[in-house]
């Protein structure tokens, strides 16, 4: 009986143990600059009225029928029931935000709910945007309904630059992909979508200047200039800039299949189909290949109306230029010693034909030299080091080191990195400097399928490291539990991260029945950082449809289980979570016998045998463990530790690109199984 | 222990027992007309090419974009890999179709697949469409990756006409809601999209002549003529005829918001908010109101090429007629003896009307008078008598009568309805006015949200019986297996019937944790026939957010049940049937505890309090019927018996809307535990 009931709350724990925290508790992400809790609720139903005062725009109007969108989706009540009554929500604006939205714009919002009515006021729309927002996210089920909290926020955000990059050339994303994804970024308040355009894999932007760059460099799969410019009246109206990149001189292959003069090797150039860094470069000694490189410029200026340009400038290796005697005599003339010399030499003149056409150039560190001028934006994928050089040269630097998406980190990894951690040297003045970070959803392993997963919900906890007071955001646990209920909000704009994984388990299993798949699922992660593609024989024609593209990138169940474990070999476990831990091993080592037939039957899952055998002989010796800690007949025997310690040794060894999550947890509890038995609990 | 795993294999008994019988069965629907097994499996991969032989038209080569982008979503692999290999499947198209599709055109393809190609060869693109879909449908995950089973498929529709129609009105339907049902329309081979554009409850066509129809009649929910248009091209690229009703001279409530003078009462009049059948009507007396018709059906006409333009005519009851004296008046004049009689004359003239327009006249079972041209369709919603009728008099007919889906009926039901069933008699000659059958998804109780729900998977099962060969579609066993099975494959086709109970618990909840609820989801089932609206107080403004709005409209789980207690109370269950029954009512008896408290916690659960409750009551006596089966110690006492039959009547009282679909099966428990001891098996 017991058993039957631990099986249920056991694979639902972590949700479980979150939902009871948060009836009273207000769910926010980011957390807002102050608010204060008032008393009483704001009552939801289909009569429910937004009035606009003040200044009016076309995008209030289109904000407000988003709201109403988006609430329908969240509450299934669709708003729109005609009445006299007066406008539960009064959105009062000040005046406009600039034509093209700017750096350091006015984001602030200040919102006022009672049990009667609803005031949100902003000087401008960019504040009334977030302050929507907001609003969306206070909306909770209650016994009397849908309501909204009385609560006062006064908000406004830390850092002015809160982006977000996606890579669409290693994998092509369609419009749609992207847009819900904007959505997701204006739910939580980020102001920059970093368009990486293009790169080895593919140049995505469709050029009438020169065609080819898209004709043979895309295999079609580009965005039109139409599409271009909907995408970017699409973030406008979400209060989002968007910054493209044209990545030089380096990942530039795809450029060069249609146009290899531009090239520093003989050519010819094939679209590149595998991932990591390659030797193409463009030809720096040429000044044709400025004038080229200045007609894209101004083609695609007129296309992004951003202040900013991103020219891209990394991991160019500079082998091409080796191996050219030409461009080897040409460094020995021009007195460049070294490659990075001539880089520099390439970099400073694009800087100035961006400038030329009116836009901030932007770049990657390898972009930063001493001379660079002062006008240039800094991103930063190294870290702080180089956020303080750039800082300390007058540079303005955005930091994206630690905001790697792709790397398939904990939320918490990059919920602790700090725009600003790291450059203590730097004066407040020089640290003003520092504008604020991207993540960035590099897009080797993500498809259109998979890629809402990777960005959400993580992506909400970089978007509150970047918008909320830094004394806010330094405790996880709470970051965590409003992550989860982020997450469960994302899903009324439309984002995928939580539908796709069941929805991948019932495509490798070739049938809805996928609860032991997802028991085993539910306690694996992705292996980290690049192990996979270093490892692997990954290239673009690689199907993304295994375990490990479907899992999210971090299990909350794992995680729980750490923090049960932890305080039963601390000794300080109540009972009941004494009864989760062991239901949840029972769970995982039971879950094999029936799960293995199955694991058989699809190509799929053939590789996922040795992953649930290890789960079984893991959770085994975890329950061994438990039996020792409960038996009061004294501790294990150094033998059993020992053969245990073993087994999980072998288990913890990475199979079909998984780490199985509960090694960790079951060591310590092997550990204090044969500890001394004072520190038995009861 | 035991019970352990019990719960895990419980909750998803149905689909367990499913996919065991299925990799080893080809799962088609509808069910081809032959179908010959061969040896081996074609593979597919990202090389996988299609090739167009024969006649091509863009058509085509949409169908095969569609079909790699099904594919992809179907196995999680890009096809797309350039290569020199011939390609793996060739279509060979002998020519065209019509240029306007039409009913009765040569629907039929031949498919045969070998491990090394695959060949579709068809008289014009229709049958390579249908063809393509049964590729589709083919394809499954085995250990050695997705492959299509060799096979020989003939194939060719049973009846022309294969609909299903969609009440836009009552709930207005954006765009893409039609377009993905229409994605499954083609899946399953349905050719007729009747689109139910006008009633009480809104007028949905854009017209240029008369822009107070929607300008009035609609609140701003209507489709453009430009989407119209692109709605038509949608469904001709997947083979699919769209047939748009303008129901008159009832249900025309929304027509006379903006036009008055079309009425026969008083007015003013206001779009109708509530569901039901309403007195305004048309003035079939004024030369004005054929005028205004004469016009509309011209610019309409237009805009839907296909031969077909369906007026409507149900259930006008006029009251309006009857208590204006100026039409009685007029009655008397012209012989009109009843209200039957004018409509007789108002339908006749309107149809001439779409005759002169060219289009040939459809309309519901109200509009057939022994006077009726020949040349007009009667869709009939009584049934066989007046199929019969019209057959016999040279009329033809479609049945929908018993494949109305919005009576949240079995698709057992539905499957056993034949267009022909209940015709004997009738002349094989007669019986060919008999053209096939359309569904009808009426829209009081469905949302975007929801009505795919609604619709998929059932809707497949109607195909089916109209596609496949009457001798193919007796096996209602298999027909629920090949249903489960495609209401996976339509996943891939982005339809949302299975996405939305979840999520829809979810939102209920408030918490992503709703393993419980979904215990009590998954063996409940909607009020049937127009139980809901007739008991309700419903309105076009009520939130469709409930439990009884987000499950499905038939529990599986149940149907499972009742097979198992059956083959219990038979006595011929084998242990394991026993064991499963006794593991799924344990299961529900402990529910309640566990979801009681997430019950009250939120204004949408709280009224399944009772329900959850209801279902321990009813699985403890369950349990207490198997301990008499089991014990061996004598059957149950009559009073016990009596006294749980009580409890039972009790809880069968439907509450929240729902059905507890249990009850029955465990009255036959508690039968067989009362009866003699000697039927008790071992």
């Amino acid at each position: 009986m017991l058993s039957g009931l631990a099986v249920l709350s056991g694979v639902t724990m972590s949700s479980v143990t979150l939902a009871q925290k948060l009836p009273s508790e207000i769910s926010l992400m980011p957390e807002p600059q102050s608010m204060t809790r008032g008393s009483g609720e704001l009552l939801i139903d289909p009569t429910f009225k937004v009035e606009l005062d003040g200044y009016v725009e076309p995008r209030l109007n289109l904000a407000r029928e988003r709201f109403f969108s988006t609430l329908s989706r969240e509450t299934g009540i669709t708003v729109w029931k005609p009445n006299d009554h007066p406008a539960e929500l009064r959105i009062v604006t000040a005046g406009a935000s600039k034509p093209v939205q700017q750096v350091g714009e006015d984001e602030s919002y200040h919102l006022e709910i009672t049990s009667v009515g609803a005031e949100l006021k902003a000087a401008n729309p960019l504040g009334v945007l977030h302050g929507l927002q907001t609003l969306l996210q206070l909306v909770v089920i209650t016994p009397r309904g849908f309501v909204i909290p009385a609560v006062t926020i006064d908000d406004a955000p830390r850092f002015v630059w809160r982006g977000m990059m996606i890579d669409t050339s290693r994998h092509f994303m369609p419009m749609e992909t992207i847009e819900r994804n904007l959505d997701g970024m204006e739910a939580v308040k980020m102001n920059v979508f970093h368009w990486h355009l293009s790169d080895d894999q593919g140049f995505r932007a469709e050029s009438h200047v020169y065609p080819l760059l898209q004709g043979k460099g895309s295999d079609g799969q580009f965005y039109t200039q139409e599409q271009m410019k909907k995408l970017v009246a699409y973030a406008r109206d979400r209060g989002i800039r968007v910054v493209p990149e044209f990545d030089m001189p380096g990942h530039t292959t795809a450029w060069l299949v249609g146009y290899p003069e531009l090239g520093s090797g003989k050519g010819p150039y094939a679209i590149e189909r595998k991932w990591g860094i390659f030797n193409p470069a463009m030809d720096p000694t040429r000044e044709t290949t400025y004038r080229f490189i200045d007609r894209l410029i101004g083609e695609m200026a007129a296309i992004f109306p951003d202040a900013y340009f991103h020219v891209g400038g990394d991991e160019c290796n500079g082998k091409e230029w080796d191996a050219n005697p030409r461009i080897q005599e040409y460094m020995k003339q021009h007195g460049f010693k070294n490659d990075a010399a001539l880089q520099g030499y390439f970099s400073s003149r694009v800087q100035r034909m961006v400038a030329q056409h009116g836009k901030i150039p932007a770049g990657w560190d390898e972009i930063l030299q001493p001379t660079t001028a002062k006008n240039v934006l800094i991103q930063s994928w190294h870290g702080p080091q180089f956020v303080t050089t750039a800082a300390r040269q007058g540079n303005d630097v955005i930091l994206s080191k630690g905001y790697y998406l792709d790397l398939i980190l904990p939320a918490a990894e990059h919920y602790m990195v700090d725009p600003l951690g790291g450059t203590a040297a730097l004066t407040p003045e020089e640290q003003k400097h520092v504008l604020g970070g991207e993540s960035a959803m590099w897009s080797e392993l993500v498809s259109t399928e998979n890629i809402d997963g990777r960005i959400w919900p993580r992506n909400g906890a970089i978007a509150e490291r970047l918008w909320s007071p830094a004394a806010k955001t330094q405790d996880v646990d709470s970051m965590y539990r409003r992550l989860e209920v982020l997450s469960q909000h994302l899903q009324a704009y439309g984002l995928q991260h939580a539908s796709v994984y069941p929805e991948m388990l019932e495509r490798m299993a070739g049938t809805e029945d996928i609860q032991r798949l997802k028991v085993l699922g539910d306690i694996v992660e992705p292996r980290k950082h690049h192990e996979r593609t270093q490892h692997g024989s990954y290239d673009a024609f690689t199907p993304l449809n295994r375990m490990v593209d479907a899992i999210p990138p971090e299990s909350m169940q794992a995680r729980e289980f750490e923090h049960l474990c932890a305080r039963i070999s601390a000794g300080t476990a109540m009972d009941a979570e004494r009864d989760q831990a062991r239901e949840l091993l029972t769970l995982w080592r039971d879950n094999d016998a029936l799960l293995a037939p199955q694991l058989g039957a699809s190509s799929l899952t053939t590789e996922l045998i040795p992953v649930s055998s290890s789960l079984r002989v893991v959770a085994q010796t975890g329950l061994e463990a438990f039996g020792y800690l409960e038996s009061g007949k004294g501790k294990a025997t150094a033998e059993w530790r020992d053969s245990s310690l073993k087994e999980l040794q072998v288990a913890v060894k990475q199979q079909a690109g998984l780490m199985l999550m509960v090694v960790g947890s079951v060591r310590e509890l092997v550990m204090a199984a044969s500890a001394s038995m004072d520190s038995k609990p009861n």
